[in-house]
């Protein structure tokens, strides 16, 4: 049995960091690493749906034409088909787990 | 943008407690609340992979032939076709993060 940690954490000025947790055809498992000021910027999947869950920090989320501060703890759908995205608008830094099926 | 938090909870005497976060076409994710002593039987699921990961107190996860202690920050991967299961031993609640893809 491989466990993994949620609060592993790797952050890098030059750009976001995304940290595999586990990754099977059906599903991958990130954590996502942004310090002050990354994002990352809007897309779409057209046939996967995403999880964005905030473990540390506070992100500005876009679902659509919504944008929202989420903090710890706050968790949100992304369905697929529409645009979606997420920035740390700072001071601090943020992670989030990142959840994707089917992996894309 | 409907959000949800990972820090819900509801504890019965009589069973595990299952609370829903999202649930689309190709994935769910609950959170699982375990009061001391209750469990998730062994199973198998032929095609769907799962995570649990555990989001409050100490659990023993089976997965396969091995079972191990997780506390709070620990994930794991229970793949399709692989007997797996969880308990919590006590003393203290548990809860656990648990995605699902597909949705069986």
């Amino acid at each position: 049995m491989e466990t993994r940690r949620l609060d592993v954490r790797r952050f890098d000025p030059a750009k976001l960091q995304k940290l595999n947790l586990f990754q099977t055809p059906r599903f991958f498992c990130d954590v996502y690493c942004l310090s002050p000021g990354q994002a990352q910027r809007p897309h779409r999947h057209q046939a996967s749906d995403k999880v964005y869950a905030v473990l540390e920090g506070e992100v500005v989320v876009q679902v659509g034409a919504e944008r929202r501060t989420l903090v710890a703890g706050d968790a949100v759908l992304a369905p697929a088909g529409v645009e979606h995205g997420v920035e740390n608008p700072g001071p601090g830094p943020a992670a989030l787990l990142v959840f994707m099926a089917p992996s894309p």
